[in-house]
Formats: structure tokens, C-alpha cells, sequence
């Protein structure tokens, strides 16, 4: 954490100093907005956080409900949501208050008598190294909480306006704010008053059933339910043992439980098998009562017994698969594409079972992702070329999630006499385990994700795919530090350059990165302000850190920042012995330079003898100043 | 972190449910309370912190300020106030915002250019193994904002009471509220107004110059000064490279500077040597300016230069070792000692040079060894007989803590050419590292720590220091965990049952726990609350967790809790292959109970065959129920 540069810092340093729109907000919702966000989900409250963090960019998030968020269904969280919320500054605090994912036990029916469950084997549910973070559960609720909390600490002091319902919108064709959206109270004193706010651009994280969706007429599309649950959030005492670890239970009656542990190790989840429901069935499995799920859960669990103390919430549901036609509305206009107003995130994109722990993490990339575009654009840092490739990235992530949930959850519902091996279930929970993660996301080849040429400079860092972190010593301190956690949502580019053995090629680098007339630093960050306002640059070298003598280090290594123009010195790292980077990551021992985009994904490898291909990659991605 | 055992927890779970007088807090300070604390730094608020967890005891903390402290002078963190703050639940914030000492570096006049200074020598400053926590420097006020916000979110609703200066007391002989303080608000509306609160317990935590102390008749004793520092927080450009470690520099010309550096990765804080204090200087030496001690600074660093850009604070001062001649007014009154009223913490028992970072962690322990024993005593848990320990306890440490500081600041002000041998500087700083670390307390025999009979059984745990963490594995979930994370600052004791090979003596253990007559759970803990209400008793297993049988556990490791007497889940653990606790610790194989206080330090050690001798250790500190 950097602070005190610009003078001493008082009180909690994670409060940044207000900036720009930030030193004056107004309260109320202005009648004409940079982005106008509907629905403070984890979709909506990402993009708001992320949002913050860019102080001349009117931001304003707009939720139905009239108040925070208190009780919510969403709670698996990936190791990959867990690493983007470190870089939201809250990644330590949501692990000590979560429940966390470690082994999963299988249990069938006992071979000796088939009314009984037994324990049939235990998988460890967090692939060793994929991840330095865990694997969570947690209500949503608390995930909402510290992005709204990260909003609020930004430069732009991001607030949720409550109380207000999206009716509908225009875009127009021309005009500074071209969406013209009506809104109506849903609260307060003048509860059922509308009024109009114009925008640049409107986000639509509404949910399953977005009006945002179908005001640019937009529709989610998919299967028919044919399998009910019974889900319920319980206090219980029970005797079965596993009560406290994830569990998939197949009974001799061909029902079954998914048992999710959740946080402050009393309360669980149960997913109770209500079987098919005929196709005549109109609704009716949807009158299942608590108790009729309680009781089948008994039945399922015996031997063993529930005995249910206190029902927290407890829900009726059929699976459903569906995802919308369209991300933005590019489309959604006769004649030609154009560049993209309205775009939708989340849920309103894409709805499936709850069982494999998605929803809300693949919700919080789509926000993600689209957040700092949008930052960058409205801020003059990017053209507007940037904002179509977030549908272009995440219309396939979502179709990747539908596929892969469906055949989670026909499994999952499968009688045991059913499956081709006893195992069939499991192995495919092994073999897929890297997608619920969250690590499956692999951008293709595009403006932001380069072709890979250059991959071998660095195999452990596949281009497309999210950063993957590893500890690095830094050299100042001597403090032995994960390099991704200091990725912060700050909306800048991550440049690593990893030196070559001698570091000669590196100083040549370095030289042309400070002076040469196409170097990136010189074309696209703006003279005055920070020196790593743009780009966040790294050294790793290879040699142990005793012996990267700093007086020796370019200076473009220590940028000077704030009104001091004092020397930053967290940007020198060197591999640690035992735990080195570049044997970790497989970085060349000839260097590479490593480029990390505002959201972690490695964006271009390239070799340290290059130069103009650095400038050339991010042409279309950033303004010259 | 366990919740929701009350029922589902709508917001943040380290917000406890209110309780007793925290149900309903007045906000004016009360005419009658039972503990009156004055003074709100470090002693001060870890008191009100820990005293907050009681929820049937009024404290009420009044500091003259009319504000939340903004720019303290401490700074140095001890790994051994990093474990407290774990308890507190604040260790990983504050580690995140803090700066992380490791190495120290030596340098020392250029033998081949006595004007220059070299680096001789590289030391690190954290133990490898001491503890599992780095040493920090941030400044105090983030730490007295994270223990407020304790005392805050603890079920009594501890706030600090601003804007009173305290002016006398008097002990009466008897009476429910012996203590009348006499208070004068010192800001707001009625400034200048006096009123007296009665009180059961004062605690003096207001600093050097304590007027609680003086009002029970105590001083500072000790030595003159006679050597003086500038001390000062800069925002700076230098070319000295080792501006982010600490190092300890010795000029050729015989001055010396220490360099601290700061939070937030640009601040650091010297001290800069400015002489011998003639006998006849009369205080000239603190009329030194800002210009000349940056210009001192200058001529010890040479060849570096310091280009100071920003001061936040500086100061002269002139270094003193001094010592209360008490610690409670038990020996104030003319006649038998009696049973103390008053008692001191902090820095009105003990001053010394701020150089080796140990003011506030000794106050620190100071109000935590109080604390839990005001709180006991006052909840009836425990008898008045136990307050007499504080004095008797803190009294060493303090003792210690002056005899160390004097000899490393002497060393610290000594020219080079003055020393045996070159490196005796840092030999001393290596030989008595565990000291600044804050693990050399010890306390010695006493009610409160029994004799070393049975050390034996757990040679790792020694009896009087602190429990020594260990990771070990929760059975019940699967998840990794330093068993001294879990040592909330709840105020009760720690029963750790280390099992025998095959169990069979900790099953008999565990029965007579639960069943026998003279078993301290059935003497001590009253019926009808939480099982676990004034022991926290936990099973280490030595075998690998997966061959733990939650189905064959004693009940006694399944306590029941909150309103449904749900089953706790979290008092299982196993030892882990590879970094097993029963080595890392010396757990004889025939397993061994040990007892930790609330304040972590071990207090006994037993075979698993003993019985009546646990009843017996807390006979003298609990009240049978």
C-alpha cells in the first residue's frame, strides 16, 4: 500500500484522497450522468467500485430496493473471485469471516444395505496450485458490502443511490448523454414519481428478469426446467459427520443432497433432490413445503439424522439453463453495427443451477471487465474502439458457463444405477475442477489479447489467460511479497520486465522505455503527473536480492510521484531462491517483458530486445497525450 | 470466526450482538462505574478493548483530548503485539497498511575513506521460528483506531469518552464505588466544568507525566539524561540506498543515525545523534532546529545526500530511563497492604528511548494482563484476589525492559572507535533479539503459573511465556490454522487436551471432564449457558485428520451453544504430517494438557491421568458457580 506522498496521512490510509468529482458529489442522482448503472448486484457494484477509481468519470448506481442488501442467495466464491477482490483490498477480511472450500466427500449407498449412505471417497476441492487463495463460501450480501466500501474509499466516493426502478430507455443518435432513461421511485417520500436521467452509457446488471435486457430487445434463451430442488439454509444438529465439508450424496432411492457448508461454522445449505417433474406438473412442485424438504432430506441422509432448529431461507426451484441474445446493443439497431450505449452484466446475461457455485463470480468479471473500459474511455485514457470487446470477451464465457453447468447438473441428478462406472460423478468433478475455480477463462487473439508468438518467453503466463501470481522478494525491504496482490482495481496496465541473466538487455530496455521517442511511457502518459500514472512497471531480476544492488537500477524503476516527486520503491523485485519465478512461470532466462491488463489478464509477451511492438500493441488501446 | 448460532447475521459478524449494559449504553459518562479508565493510548484502550467483551461490567474511558488521537510518536510493533492484535482481530489490517521489518543494515565508517560510510553488514531482524508474525512499524494512532473499533463491536459497546481531563481521586475505605475521581471537561460546551465519578477500579494510563499516578502518591524514578536526539519524519529524495530498511549507521566523525522506515512506503523516521548533553546545557540542547538536524543527517550519511521535501513531525528530546516506584495503590495507604483500587499502566510506569520500538508494546501487555482479570473479577467470574497479580507481573517486565533499553541506547550513542570489537554492535543486536520481539516475558510462579513439574510434557510450551503458536489441522472442515489465531481476546481460558497415541487416556480424560464431581467444567461453568462459556477446550489428535472419526470424539469437544445448543464444530483438531505440532512443540506421545490465560501465556501443564490437580490450579482464580 502506497500512501502518505502527497503529506501525512491521518486516518485509515485504504480511505483515498477525494479527487475530481469525488470533492464535491452531490448527493442526489444528476440529471445527466458519465454512466448510469442499473442494479447494485455483484454485476452492478463491481463495475461501480471499479469505477470509482476513475475521479472525472459521473458514475451513479441505481438499485429497486431502499436499502443495503440484507439476505442473498449467491455464495460460492471462486479462487479467482477471491484474487479480484484482492485487488480490491478486501480479500483477507472476506477469507477470515468465510466458510472455506477444502475437501468434498462422496457418499453412496452402503453396498451392504442400500437404505444407508456411506462415505466412498474424499477429494480435495482446491486444485493444489492453481491458486495461492481459496476457495469460498459467503453470502453475497458481504461481497456487496466491501465493494460498496471500496466505492466509497475511492477518489470518486461511489454511494448507491436506493430507491429507484428502471423503466425504460431511448437511445438517441446523437447528443452527448444519448440514453435518456426513465426511472420511477420506488421508495422515500416520493415513492411512484419518475424522472429522466441521461447518460453516455447505461449498464444493465438487473438481473434474470432485466428490463435493461429487453428495453434494447434483448432476451435470455434456453431450456425448459425438467429437475426440482429444494434448497434451504439451515441451523441444525445433526449426526452426520460430514456436516461441516462440501458433500455430493447419492441415496439407494435415487435421491440426492448437496450439502454446502456455509460461514461462521454453524449454519449449511442443503440441496435436496425433488426429482422430475412431469412435464404436466404446472407449477406444482413449486408449492413444496420446508417440511416435505426436510423430511427428504432425512430419508436421503439415513442413517443418519437432521434435526432442523432454525430455517434461515429456504427456496423451491427447477434448473434452467438460458442466455441472453446480446451483451451491449450494438446490435439491437437496423442497419449497421454501431458503437455500443447500453450493455448488460450478470445475471441478465446468464441464468443456471446454482449448484456448481458460478453465478457470482462469472458476474463479477463481466463488471470487471467492462468497468475499466468504460473508466478509460470516459477518462480520454482510450478510444471508444475499446468498448465492443467486452461482448466480444464475455458472450463466450457465458455460453462456456451454460455448457459446463448443464452437464454438472444432469449428472448431479442422476440415479447411481445410471452412471457408466460407480466413479462417473466424481471423475467429472475432478476433471473439470479448474472451471469452477474460475481459471478457464482464455481471452482469444484481439486488440486486448496478443497472438502468441512470444509465448514460450514466458509458458507459466498463457496469454489470454488471468496473471498468475507468484512470490517475488522486494528488493527496498526485503518484504517477500506475491506480485499479483499488488495489482490494484486501478484501472492502469501492468508492464513486468523480467531481465536477462546480465541485465544488459534489460538497461537497453529500460533506456529506450525513459527516452526512446515510440517508447509507450513517452506517447500515452501524460506529462505533470505521476511517472506511473499509465503503467505500472517492474523489475524481477534473477539474482537472489542481496545482490541487485539498487544504485545500479534504471531509474525508470523508481518513478517519481505526487507533489514531492518522491521515488517510488516497490517497483524492483527479485526471484526468490527455492521459489523462483522465472523456473515457476517458465520466463526465459533471456528476459521477457510480461503485459498484465487492468483486470489481470495477460495481455501481450515480448521479447526485451523489442521496441516498437510495445507501442504498436497499445495504439488502439490508448490515446497518445 | 463462529456466528450465526443466534440466529442468521444480517451484517458484518465481527459486529458481536450487543448484550447487558451495551443493550442499552448511556452516551453521557454515568455518575457510578466500574472501571474508570484514564487516558486513551495504547494501555488505555487495549484496557477498554478487552473490558468491552464483558458485558455486565461498565467501563467508561476518558481522554483529556477532545478527539481521536492523529499523530502518535510510536511506532514499533513487536511480532509478540502482532499475535495480541490477531486476538483483537486486526493482526492482518494493520499488517497490510503496515511497514514489515526484516533486515537491519550495518553500516559503518569506509576504512579506506573514514568521511564515508560502507555497509558492513546485513543482519535479519525477525527470528526465523520466534513467531509466525513479521515486526511491524506503523504509527499508534492505527492502532489505538483498531482496538476502539473492538470495544466498539464487542457486546458491551465500549466508546471513548473525550474532552475530560482527570484532576484527583480519593479511596475511600469501603463503599460499592470506593474511587471519586474528579474530572474537569477539557473541551465542549461546559469546558472548564468539574464532577466527580465514583468508581470501583481506576486505571491510570495517562502517560509520563500521570496525575493518577501522583494522586496515589507514586514517581518516576531513575536516571538523568545525558545524551540528546533529534528525531524526525520526513518525506525525502536520497541516493542512500537502504532508505527503506532499517540501518543503523556509525560516521567516522562519531555521530550515529538510526533509520526507521515508515507506513506507506515513502515516510521514514530518523534519528539523528546529537551528542553528549553537557551537565550545565540547561535544556539548550532542545532548542536544535529542523535545519540542523537534517544538516546533521547530511554529514553522518556522506557520500548519500538527504534532500528533505516534507517534515510531518520532529522533536529533540533527550534520553531518560525511568521507573514507577508502584504499579497499584495497594501499598500507597499507611498500614497492611490492601487490596489494590488504582492501578497504573503504560508509560506512567515506565519511560526509556523510543530507539528500540518497545513503549507501546509493553504498555500494550500492561492493559491486557489488567484487563481480563478487572473483567473477571467484576463479573464475578473470579476473585478479587487475582488483581495483586498485575502488579506482581508487569512490575519484572517493566523492570527488564529499562535495564534492556539502557544498554542499547548506550551502545547506540558510542563512537566506533570505542567498542571491543567492531561488530559489537550487532552482536548485541543479535544476541538479544527475542527481547524487542517481546518474547523474553516469563512469569514466574504464582497462582497464575504453576511450577515446572510436568514442563516436561510440553518443552515447547514453557510455563509463564507466551503460547507459541503452532498450525494444526480442524478436523471437522479440513482447513489449516495456527491454533493461537484462535485465541480471541474473549477473556477465557484455553484447555488444550493433546491425546495420547490411541486415545484411550483422552477419552477418559474427556469423561471425567464432563461427568466428574470435581471436573472445573462442572464447578465453574454455569448451567444453562454456552458449554464453552469459561473454558475453551480443544482436542489435538496426533494422528493424520483423516483418520480422525468425528463419530467416535468425545461429546466434550462438541460443546453446545447459543439458544438451539448447536453442536460447535471447531474444537477438533489433528496434528499435520510434515509440520507436526506434537515435534514442533514437544508434546510428550502420552499426550499432555496445557491451560493458557486469557492473555495467552501458559499457565499449566498436567499428564492426561491427572484430575483433581486442574481443579485445584483454578480453584484460587474462578469462583465455583
Amino acid at each position: 500500500m502506497e500512501f502518505h506522498h502527497h503529506g501525512y496521512v491521518r486516518t485509515d490510509p485504504r480511505i483515498e484522497p477525494a479527487a475530481g468529482i469525488g470533492l464535491n458529489r452531490p448527493e442526489e442522482l444528476p440529471d445527466e450522468v458519465d454512466v448510469l448503472i442499473v442494479g447494485a448486484g455483484p454485476a452492478g457494484i463491481i463495475t461501480a467500485a471499479q469505477l470509482a477509481q476513475f475521479p472525472n468519470v459521473v458514475t451513479r448506481i441505481v438499485e429497486r430496493r431502499s436499502h443495503r442488501l440484507e439476505v442473498g442467495q449467491a455464495d460460492g466464491i471462486q479462487a479467482r473471485s477471491v484474487e479480484t477482490f484482492q485487488a480490491f483490498g478486501f480479500a483477507g477480511r472476506l477469507i477470515d469471516e468465510a466458510y472455506q472450500l477444502t475437501d468434498t466427500e462422496f457418499w453412496t449407498p452402503d453396498p451392504e444395505n442400500p437404505r444407508h449412505i456411506v462415505r466412498s471417497s474424499t477429494t480435495p476441492d482446491t486444485l493444489i496450485g492453481v491458486s495461492e487463495f481459496p476457495q469460498l463460501i459467503v453470502n453475497q450480501t458481504r461481497v456487496a458490502d466491501y465493494l460498496a466500501e471500496f466505492a466509497r474509499n475511492s477518489p470518486a466516493r461511489g454511494e448507491v443511490d436506493y430507491g429507484y426502478e428502471f423503466e425504460g430507455l431511448e437511445v438517441e443518435d446523437s447528443g452527448e448523454y444519448p440514453v435518456a432513461v426513465t426511472l420511477r421511485r420506488s421508495s422515500g417520500p416520493d415513492e411512484g414519481a419518475a424522472r429522466v436521467v441521461r447518460a453516455k452509457y447505461v449498464v444493465g446488471a438487473d438481473g434474470a428478469r432485466s428490463r435493461v435486457r429487453a428495453s434494447i430487445g434483448g432476451s435470455l434463451q434456453g431450456d425448459q426446467a425438467d429437475h426440482a430442488w429444494g434448497v434451504m439454509d439451515v441451523l441444525a444438529v445433526t449426526d452426520f459427520p460430514d456436516v461441516r465439508r462440501k458433500s455430493v450424496i447419492q441415496s439407494g432411492d435415487g435421491g440426492n443432497i448437496l450439502v454446502i457448508p456455509r460461514e461462521g461454522n454453524f449454519l449449511v445449505r442443503f440441496y435436496v433432490d425433488l426429482g422430475e417433474v412431469p412435464e404436466d406438473d404446472g407449477g406444482a412442485v413449486r408449492a413444496t413445503g420446508i417440511e416435505q424438504i426436510i423430511a427428504r432430506a432425512n430419508t436421503i441422509l439415513r442413517p443418519f439424522t437432521l434435526d432442523v432448529k432454525d430455517v434461515s431461507w429456504w427456496s423451491v426451484y427447477e434448473v434452467a439453463h438460458r442466455l441472453t441474445d446480446r451483451f451491449d446493443d450494438a446490435d439491437s439497431h437496423p442497419g449497421a453495427r454501431r458503437a455500443p450505449r447500453v450493455f448488460l452484466a450478470g445475471d441478465a446475461c446468464h441464468t443456471h443451477s446454482a449448484k456448481a457455485g458460478q453465478g457470482m463470480n462469472v458476474s463479477l468479471q463481466d463488471g470487471w471487465n467492462l468497468a475499466w473500459k468504460l473508466g478509460q474511455v470516459l477518462s480520454g485514457h482510450a478510444p471508444e474502439a475499446l468498448l465492443p470487446t467486452y461482448s466480444d470477451e464475455r458472450r463466450v464465457i457465458a455460453k462456456n458457463l451454460i455448457d459446463f453447468d448443464k452437464e454438472w447438473s444432469t449428472l448431479m441428478a442422476m440415479r447411481p444405477e445410471d452412471f457408466a462406472t460407480p466413479g462417473e460423478l466424481e471423475d467429472f468433478y475432478i476433471a473439470t475442477a479448474e472451471f469452477p475455480a474460475g481459471f478457464m477463462t482464455q481471452y482469444q487473439e484481439s486488440i486486448l489479447t496478443a497472438g502468441s508468438e512470444h509465448q514460450g518467453l514466458a509458458t507459466g503466463f498463457p496469454l489470454g489467460k488471468r496473471f498468475k501470481s507468484a512470490p517475488a522478494m522486494r528488493v527496498s525491504d526485503a518484504v517477500r511479497a506475491h506480485l499479483g496482490h499488488h495489482h490494484r482495481a486501478d484501472g492502469r496496465y501492468r508492464i513486468y520486465a523480467f531481465a536477462d541473466a546480465d541485465g544488459s538487455e534489460l538497461n537497453a530496455w529500460a533506456d529506450w522505455m525513459l527516452n526512446g521517442g515510440d517508447s509507450p511511457l513517452r506517447l500515452f502518459t501524460p506529462p505533470g503527473g505521476d511517472d506511473d500514472a499509465r503503467f505500472d512497471v517492474k523489475l524481477v531480476a534473477q539474482q537472489d536480492y542481496h545482490d541487485v544492488d539498487l544504485l545500479e537500477v534504471s531509474p525508470l524503476f523508481f518513478p517519481r510521484l505526487g507533489p514531492f516527486r518522491l521515488k517510488s520503491y516497490e517497483k524492483v523485485w527479485a526471484a526468490i531462491p527455492g521459489e523462483d519465478i522465472f523456473e515457476e512461470r517458465g520466463i526465459s532466462r533471456d528476459g521477457a517483458i510480461v503485459v498484465v491488463r487492468p483486470d489481470h489478464y495477460v495481455a501481450n509477451i515480448l521479447p526485451l530486445t523489442s521496441r516498437g511492438e510495445l507501442a504498436d500493441f497499445f495504439r488502439p488501446l490508448l490515446n497518445e497525450v
